[in-house]
């Protein structure tokens, strides 16, 4: 699915063959080494900061001008990263960057054999002012708030990038260069730049493009010449993260059209094909990725991520992560069991408690149903881990609101259903995600199972594949240029559909048909 | 002879087109810019610096997206150099330097009209570690010796771009460009490059061809985004200030073959039309500036820039500079006092003094001869102003260096004197030299006098034309690339030459008949 891209290293090391300077041939150093890295380039623009000037008569007469250098092609121009003795290890390294909102992951690349030696991940430290965007801007525009989220950020970044380092036994001034790939409020708040508009209409980020930045400039620790690109956004709502989606995807090459899925505090639509790409962004709700649910929870060992109920003895077959006694739920173990209550005729198609369906697993607190998923004898908490009604419901609003948003973009360019070939859903929460317990909530369209796949983290796919190839950091921007981000209407029609998606799994069941063969006869 | 440069500034204010933003428009702010930029530009690559990103908005916001900017062409770019209300003064200015080894002349030069607003100089305050070249690149090679030398420079400059600002009511950062044009030491200094190699075979500069340079990184305190432009050099010892020479001379344009000579420590001589350009340098020896006879001087007030020797009377008619009464004598003035000795018949064509026919001008001074040029009485220090048979010894080996340096180099490649269409005499002291006397004396060519052309401060007005017209610095270039350096080959036919030429004008006499001409009969 994803391109095959040749080798076409925008980040690379050359041996330049460079002539020792005689009476007869009185070029200046830096002049001289420019020579030999266009002729081994073929290339007419090589440019050099002006801080690495000094050095470069050093190093050349040191080595008896046998050096090999490290450049990167930014523009119309190569620009020379850092010089060093040839004899020295030829390795470059590079980091690709998924910046999310919670959650930031680190993927060291090795620039020559493209091969990834490591990976690694944080919370975002933002975290600590803020758990969500609309916090962090609003803290960013206190006095010296956007300084301080940016420090925090890049401090522990930093500090990533050294334990990287370190486990690996390279030299940090050896990565030559970055890619990131975040929303475009996490991307705002990485450069320092002020989000403030982000969130007030019309809705205008400072920027969309991104040029390549230099490490130095913003303070990331790793050599002081090299690129940091980051990924391009279409809007304030559609950030980098879904421009690497959409790369690492493929769909942007592919005949058919296709559809793309980011599910998190919003739910990110691309629809397309290689001929025309279309975007739509709304909010999904956070019950998809826990928070809502007294028990939903990120995933993480003991957290529910699957569940059948038994259908004879309607008893609840759980597995959780790394095997651990369960101490709560994710969004992806939350759908199997709202899919697994369904079929189980204990919720009906609102979604409801059906007491006599339920058996002893119904308490009412506060008022309020809860169904008892895992008992206390068994959860690793010694308390009864439960799912309410209210958590149900808001469950539903979640997937309501997603199906809607695929019949809204698919209809408004007349597109129907079976015309999707690929259901690529991306970002960590989708790869656990079983489509057919998602089909069975009326969550997504019910499409041939094999339509739908997972990605894993796309943000940090894409990221790293712009990272490794020209090819592939050009496709990016040729995204965004092409992407028509249609902002959603929320109009009558809109939620006439809405209510219709509230039911399980929808008002008009001729919609899902497999569910109906799903259900017990 | 100037080439008339139409008008294409490549640093320039423009007022974009700016579209407010609208939920159907959410373009980035910066984004949003340089799609006005690149409009009014009509160009399709415009860059700006990250560091100016973030005011972007607050400036657009603020002026209701009606601005004007400053940019500057460097490559196939671009360039912002800033951003102001649209209903400020649309002026912007430039300095262009001559970097002296003695004295830097700096020119306040308005951008939009391309007139001189003003124009100061002071002494190189380098001269404090240094009065030439060579001690300089000696202090440089010593702890924090380069440092030191490139702060007082830059310190001095600073406070004279202050004095010009407020003398011309301007606030510095409407400054927003800059060109310099120095000896190839001057400019590794200014930069803050290490001139150790220079001087040391075989004489390889750390660079040729500096790319713009942004001020700030300079430490130059004008608008922190704006270009320094320093003018390239071709080696070692033809500096960026003999491109600034060629450039102003329009030699390089036109189809008869010119000859442009600098006059300094070294005599830098460049051969050429617009086909081809050959240059060379050589010692012409400090004798020409001063500072080697014992009243020899750099010019100034009461200093003799004029002799005649009339010669019924014998008496010396003197000019000085500003009138003041005779201090010593400068270069030029050293050239006409050789040139009437000579015709007086005072010095012989060995340029040895005639005992008869000097008077009672004559002394003996530790057993050396000395001619009395001014009277105790008549100079304003109440000492004898005096030449010594020493002082023309010198003068006659510089004078003889240049002519044997323009003998070779028009033999190298086969152009006869009478070729020579133009003679142009470049930098301050060949403003004052009369062609006349330097003739009589063998210094330069038996020439039709209007042959010769005095420059003035080449240097300067090389680099201003650079700071003003993109073809102009485009030129510069051009030049520095299609000029041929000679390395003078001081071998025995050189040395034949030379001895030949210390004669008065020259042992072969035919070689000057005006002289013939202008001796009393």
């Amino acid at each position: 699915m994803v391109a095959a891209y040749e080798n076409d290293s925008w980040i690379r090391v050359i041996h330049p063959v460079i002539q020792p300077p005689t009476l007869k041939d009185n070029t200046g150093d830096v002049d001289r080494l420019l020579k030999g890295i266009k002729k081994a380039l073929q290339t007419e623009e090589v440019k050099m900061d002006f801080s690495l000037i000094n050095r470069v008569p050093f190093i050349l007469r040191e080595n008896e001008y046998d050096v090999r250098s490290v450049l990167y092609r930014g523009g119309d121009s190569w620009h020379l990263v850092d010089l060093y003795p040839s004899h020295m290890d030829d390795t470059i390294y590079g980091l690709s960057v998924d910046l999310g909102t919670s959650t930031v992951v680190v993927r060291l690349l090795d620039l020559i054999t493209k091969e990834t030696k490591d990976e690694s991940s944080f919370q975002n430290p933002q975290i600590e002012m803020g758990p969500d965007i609309l916090t962090r801007i609003h803290f960013a525009s206190q006095e010296g708030g956007l300084e301080r989220l940016q420090g925090l950020l890049m401090d522990r970044l930093n500090e990533e990038i050294g334990i990287l380092s370190k486990r690996n036994d390279i030299n940090a001034s050896s990565i030559s260069g970055m890619s990131v790939a975040g929303n475009t409020t996490m991307v705002h708040l990485f450069l320092g730049l002020n989000p403030y508009w982000i969130c007030r209409e019309p809705y205008i980020p400072v920027i969309n493009r991104p040029d390549l930045i230099k490490s130095s400039k913003l303070g990331v620790k790793i050599n002081p010449e090299s690129p940091v690109m980051v990924l391009p956004n279409v809007g304030s709502y559609f950030g980098g993260d879904l421009m690497a989606g959409i790369l690492a995807s493929g769909m942007h090459h592919q005949k058919e059209t296709s559809i793309l899925v980011d599910v998190g505090t919003n739910a990110e639509v691309v629809l397309g094909n290689r001929d025309w790409l279309m975007a739509c962004a709304g909010a999904a709700g956070p019950a998809l990725e826990g928070g809502v649910a007294s028990m939903g929870m990120m995933a993480g060992p003991g957290v529910i991520d699957k569940l059948l109920i038994e259908p004879s003895s309607g008893e609840f077959q759980i597995r959780t992560i790394e095997n651990k006694p369960p101490v709560g739920i994710c969004g992806s173990g939350m759908i199997d069991l709202l899919a697994q209550l369904f079929l189980a005729g204990m919720i009906d198609l609102r979604g409801k408690y059906v007491g006599n369906r339920c058996r002893g697993r119904l308490r009412e607190i506060d008022g309020i149903k809860h169904l008892v998923v895992v008992s206390s004898q068994d959860s690793a908490t010694g308390e009864e881990l439960t799912l309410s009604q209210a958590d149900i419901d808001a469950l539903l609003r979640s997937k309501a609101a997603m199906y809607t948003i695929l019949t809204t973009i698919t209809r408004m360019i007349n597109v129907s259903m079976d015309e999707i070939s690929h259901f690529y859903v991306a970002g960590t929460f989708g790869s656990y995600v079983d489509p057919r317990s998602a089909i069975t909530i009326g969550m997504i369209p019910d499409l041939p199972l094999e339509t739908y796949k997972s990605l894993g983290n796309t943000s940090l796919k894409g990221a790293s594949m712009a990272l490794l190839s020209a090819s592939a950091r050009d496709e990016v921007y040729q995204i965004r240029d092409r992407i028509t981000y249609i902002e959603l209407n929320v109009n009558q029609e809109f939620m006439n559909l809405f209510s219709a998606a509230k039911f399980i799994p929808h008002t008009d069941r001729s919609l899902f048909p497999s569910v109906q063969a799903w259900l017990p006869k």
